[in-house]
């Protein structure tokens, strides 16, 4: 019942979040789920802060992309690096899943 | 100190969140937790909009259970393809997780 | 591009997320993310609530350290568990990931 996968995780600002929608559609992937998120450090947002809060909101979104051919999801990731990350912080990664239904990712 | 575990995780609109719920707690599942989330795709919810956005907010909820028998998840994975996801959209998916504690799983 | 690393998942009430912060910092960890939570479960959140629901709110945190040396990020998990889980109640887990720029980790 369960396939192999591959998720991409790509959290960033709200500024450049339709560009990663742009560069996720281009490359394949056939949906995303977003979640609302924060985070404080040297390799992420609010580099100034001195710590994160919730008072300071949740301002940043988490992407998750899961597809079924990891070479396409590794595709997706440099493009977001080469093209966002360079003017924006943010975090990306991968992680290997197992979903059902694997012709839908 | 850490153990094998499996991580279900159901992403659904909240219409079906109940029985979800419902579904988990008669499967076993010790506890969930569950996230706000919003999302586009093909197998995914909002299979009509041109793209997600942040304005048309988080109105789906990511629900995450981890289990210690991975045999439980995936027959928790079952009923709620059979019984939620005929009618409303959802993605789903397992990851495997280490756990401290895994007798609370 | 891709190298392996050690994701750490801490899911605690708003009322201790200084404290993991700090344990986070004073531990190594180079940043984190955060994600707004809510939750049930009897080694959860909210273990006297008959269910929990959207209406009750995300009123957790769900704590994300992604970091190169698995080893730091257990000793993180292990104070966490010892300064913060004796009081409040929580989940933790691991997780392997694949990172970009594992320098930033």
């Amino acid at each position: 019942m369960f396939h192999s996968a591959t998720k991409l995780v790509v959290i960033t600002e709200h500024f450049v979040s339709r560009q990663v929608c742009k560069i996720i559609e281009e490359g394949g992937g056939k949906g995303y789920t977003m979640v609302p998120a924060g985070g404080k450090g040297s390799h992420h947002l609010h580099p100034t802060m001195e710590k994160a809060t919730v008072i300071e909101g949740f301002d940043n979104i988490k992407f998750e992309v899961i597809m079924q051919d990891r070479k396409l999801a590794e595709a997706i990731a440099e493009r977001v690096l080469n093209e966002c990350f360079d003017d924006y912080p943010g975090v990306m990664y991968l992680e290997d899943v197992q979903v059902c239904r694997p012709e839908r990712f």
